[in-house]
């Protein structure tokens, strides 16, 4: 009865689940981040990022990734719809870190090229198809679970190339002080990290590839727990650093500090025991408080610090891989540097190239006005009135 | 071991999960939709509607509709929790489309008249114990995988009946115009409706019946990935109608949609190759966004959209399963004209009677003041100013 | 190939991921039940709670409560992942009840002693190595499939002696009178009383332990249905009595007569037959009602009615299995009654230690500023100007 295929299929659709709850995670994050009058623009791009990027991957992403639709071992169906709920993810990670002056035109044209050509490029030369295998430039060596720099990294790296574009939010950095904008919805900001912490287990677990023999479900329970355990991490030491400091909590830098530590989990969560990750996951947390005030001083305006927990710790993530297990340093830093140079490079051409057509960034008084009435013709909250 | 028991009773039970998450998903997309004043009444609605429905379904709605519990190929607890997810959503269709006017006692009266007799009985002929098996009217050989007329159709007339009866919103139409009610809190809106789509994987997927064979798996990845396709078609379609003559994305249109899309492709999701769903989503967004203001110059009014979304495309879909495969158009049409008079009919004169003894429609002043106050004697948001 | 391993594992994850799915669950439900000033640091609260108790599960709590990770019928990291997911549920019955005045740094330290000592023991005795094996303390004849008294009524004894050790909220009482706070966001409490709802299936049908076989699949599916029918059960006869004495449906008196309703089955979910559920959680949510008024007289000050929905129906559903079934009721008291005096006093003392060193109780200047300025240095929602 085909039994490890029925299983392999279930567990995928299972995974690819738990994915798709990353959906709505990362809109309410990132509603919950920008100000008000950024909200329905936001949700609207997160629409939009997930239905563009899916389809052009059903139409032709997928198979310049991974050459062909067919499968062995799980339903060809089931195996495209997991891989399908990681491509809106690159963008997600971009769009979320440019939020409050970037138009939504430009960005479904960067969706198209990044779903259509960036990742299925990225993904084709590690997971998949691999047109330069057996070349000098092969990395298909590198140990990369779930993609800490096949995903994150590559999100992160377009995000930098957008960022240089489409430059900061407007009254973002006056003489060269940060001004502070607080999120406008807290409840929003920790619904949507949870709802992507959980869908994390479905990335990661899902992307041991199997759960029909008992090894693998033992990997897969494995990567799960290591997961979770690295997000705890991040929690806990943002936490403690945050309130030595400061003595305050602030509970978007602790969720940011979680969301670090499971980026940083990512690329070898199915090889760590099960105490690696609390040091990983600690470490990622350190990495975005550094990350975030850096990327201030640089005038790299990151509304929701992705810069600091997609590209930092994918980063990181990947070299913990080489760092805690006997994977070589050379094939991992070997990907992080191929899949940084590609990704950021092609990305900067592509946004740049889009940006000649079509401007990214909303003009001063668009910005002003806020993108929810400029771009969708409706307020987010309309009965409340706002301060101000 | 059982094992296709057992496979089938975890993933029917996976898949009642998922279906379940639209309980929350209609209680998020309605509380959104509607005015501030009228938000706790929706919540309440959803959480009476869950209740009673689903109880009523266990105290004698399914052995209505399937004749008997017993069930060889699934432990019949798992069968019956399935089918018990259902029954809530022809509800939440109804009442949807009428709130902001309408009282609670009376819907929880009409709730059991649904659950108990309307939804039953629309079930035995289609899916259960078909009870005019062998006639003239037996429309047993309509194709309704998930329920496009069974459920949503069945929903949407109930809903165009109460309408009749209940009449629109005070102020709704004045002089002939339509008054625009914008949507109270537009995240919650897309949280509920990707929380609805998630649903959907549960619906549609869990309706094949069974994983526990490669042919069924199959199916089953299949029937999922076209779900989500017309999904992702739905809001491309309506995102580039709405850009084109707008150049603004009105993002509860685009998520109503994805939703019309959702639904059309839920009678044939298991049969269709993987590019027909594209079709079939987009031509039911394209029916939501002619449906909307077709039923608003017919005085129709509808809050959420739900005609639009569950009528239409409900006919629409059921339609496309004769349109795209060799199912017989025959048996389609019959289907959906039997259902749609027997639906209508019946919930016609249940919500006339019940309007007799305990109004539905709640006073002006009622209405003015907002039903929170009315029915539920609490403010969905007593800290926050509102405006006016 | 290991089937009933994999199988297991499988499940026993899903369960898992159900469970965690009331991490956001709970952060809602007390996110909208307290006031717009202390949002966030409930939100906070939640945050810690999940990734200090984990942690310290998994560092030592696991261990001292089972003895060994060891495990033959299911992955150990699966098993793990699986008990993980109900240590911080103790925590924040406790901690949910004495919002919105008590301090969060205290409250880690009980987090810590809660979930690496108190909850230990107390699974110990009940459903883990049990150290009092064969004495007179045996409590392991209790049945307790997935924690009426083990988790809701240990949460529910550690609260109550928080109550009694950090008072009522500043302004709570008054001249013998209660002054009402209504919940800020109504939304949230029912999207997370609905992420609960569905975490209970994890949460009780998980508990059975196995799913391969056929038997097993039956209880699993049997467990989950009357889960959900408590559920039901306890909304309807809330909504039933509210209506018939004051004509207004109080939403979160009804949501929380649901979630008694849910605590009060727990306990025997797995032995009853699909009827008797209705009684069990229709007693519970009566419970619930009288309780909240009667812990109100008392003084014990208690926003999101805990102690109502979590102690007494743990109680009560612990002794519902020796009412509706052939368990004895001996065991099912003396199981009450010694995990009771162990959680409380021992939580008791935990407390005044702690109280000692660092004050639990916000101070009255600080409660009427908000925690959320006070501990987190943020407001929830800063852009909505505020009533008064």
């Amino acid at each position: 009865m085909d039994l490890h295929y029925i299983l392999n299929t279930f567990f995928t659709l299972f995974a690819m689940t738990l994915i798709i709850f990353m959906v709505p995670g990362f809109a309410m994050l990132e509603a919950g981040l920008v100000r008000t009058k950024n909200v329905t623009a936001v949700l609207m791009t997160n629409t939009m990022i997930y239905s563009v990027a899916s389809m052009v991957f059903l139409l032709w992403g997928y198979t310049l990734a991974f050459g062909s639709w067919e499968n062995d071992s799980v339903s060809k169906w089931a195996a495209f719809l997991f891989q399908m709920a990681f491509v809106g993810k690159t963008v997600n990670i971009m769009s979320g870190g440019v939020s409050e002056r970037t138009k939504i035109f430009p960005l479904t044209l960067f969706t198209i090229a990044m779903a259509g050509l960036i990742y299925p490029l990225a993904v084709n030369l590690t997971w998949g198809a691999n047109f330069l295998k057996g070349t000098f430039l092969d990395i298909s060596a590198m140990h990369d679970l779930a993609g800490s720099t096949v995903i994150h990294s590559t999100g992160g790296w377009a995000l930098l190339a957008a960022i240089l574009v489409i430059g900061p939010r407007r009254g973002r950095y006056k003489n060269g002080k940060v001004r502070v904008i607080p999120a406008s919805n807290v409840p929003l900001v920790a619904l949507g990290a949870f709802l992507l912490w959980i869908g994390w287990f479905g990335f990661n677990g899902g992307s041991v590839g199997s759960i029909s023999s008992k090894a693998a479900a033992d990997t897969v329970a494995l990567t799960i727990l290591n997961t979770n355990t690295a997000g705890l991490a991040g929690a806990i030491i943002a936490m403690i650093v945050l309130y030595i400091r400061y003595r305050k909590l602030d509970l978007t830098m602790i969720l940011n500090g979680a969301l670090g530590g499971l980026v940083a989990v990512t690329a070898g969560a199915d090889l760590y025991t099960i105490y690696e990750p609390i040091l990983i996951g600690a470490i990622g947390a350190l990495l975005v408080m550094w990350a975030v005030p850096f990327f201030d001083r640089h005038q790299l305006d990151d509304p929701v610090g992705a810069l600091s927990v997609h590209l930092i710790n994918g980063i990181w993530g990947t070299l913990a891989v080489a760092l805690f297990t006997d994977v070589s340093w050379w094939a991992q830093i070997k990907g992080i540097v191929l899949v940084g140079v590609f990704a950021f490079t092609l990305s900067y051409l592509v946004i740049r190239i889009i940006n000649a057509i079509v401007p990214f960034r909303a003009e001063d008084d668009e910005q002003l006005e806020g993108l929810d009435y400029v771009e969708c013709g409706m307020e987010a909250y309309p009965e409340f009135k706002q301060v101000i």
